[in-house]
């Protein structure tokens, strides 16, 4: 991994990631995590392998293996969760290193129509229940 | 345009968009927009050619050209503005065109650290203004 910075949460292990999310999957240039809060079921990040801030500073060739693999959890989401819409968003304010927040949406659910909570810090699954949803993603992806 | 649909305010001209936002430029698969509320200044949005709901729909080619024309915003609008930061947000629930929130963000500013406010509708130019920050999005996208 380039560019490490041990303030930052995806780089290397650290407890503040692992307080919000958990580990699915490497991807090709990516990690996919899922986000432990899940008032969007399904919710999950995809963190850029090196500490880049911007979309726009990735040479081509890197962006859009991180766009394809973006794109692969959002389908799959989308299909294990039946969700109507999928929400992209990038927020990269403070942590300065690239991750797409996938938000799946259902109609007449949370925020069906409008953006999504960053952390609405009230839906949190059983250690069964975030395994059993993890096994579903993971299967999907691996399809 | 492949797939118009009259409902839709990205397919064809029509006055609720006109109301929301301002053609800056057609870019290869798309076409920005200055988003008429400018809490965050600079913002805008970049709407795919055809109607397509999600990323992951498109063709790899049509998905790498239009994150080509989103990044060439992104990077634009950071460099006019001194934006410390740019957002995207993919929020296609009800308008099922695909469209992409490029919001600048600044450190002391609006929403600095969070998210962004989708509408809130507090903060609009004058024409000569509105015509001023195209001007200078047009000339930096035309270098």
């Amino acid at each position: 991994m380039k560019n490490v910075t041990t303030e930052c949460i995806y780089c290397g292990q650290n407890g503040t990631r692992d307080n919000l999310m958990i580990e699915i999957a490497q991807l090709s240039v990516s990690t996919v995590y899922l986000f432990k809060e899940q008032t969007y079921m399904g919710r999950c990040i995809v963190a850029y392998k090196d500490h880049v801030k911007d979309l726009h500073e990735l040479s081509v060739e890197d962006r859009n293996a991180f766009m394809d693999d973006v794109c692969r959890v959002g389908k799959a989401l989308e299909k294990v969760f039946n969700a109507q819409s999928i929400n992209y968003g990038i927020f990269n304010d403070l942590i300065a290193h690239l991750h797409v927040h996938l938000v799946p949406k259902y109609q007449g659910g949370p925020n069906w129509g409008g953006t999504f909570d960053m952390a609405p810090k009230r839906t949190f699954l059983s250690p069964a229940g975030y395994e059993r949803v993890i096994g579903e993603i993971r299967a999907e992806l691996s399809k």
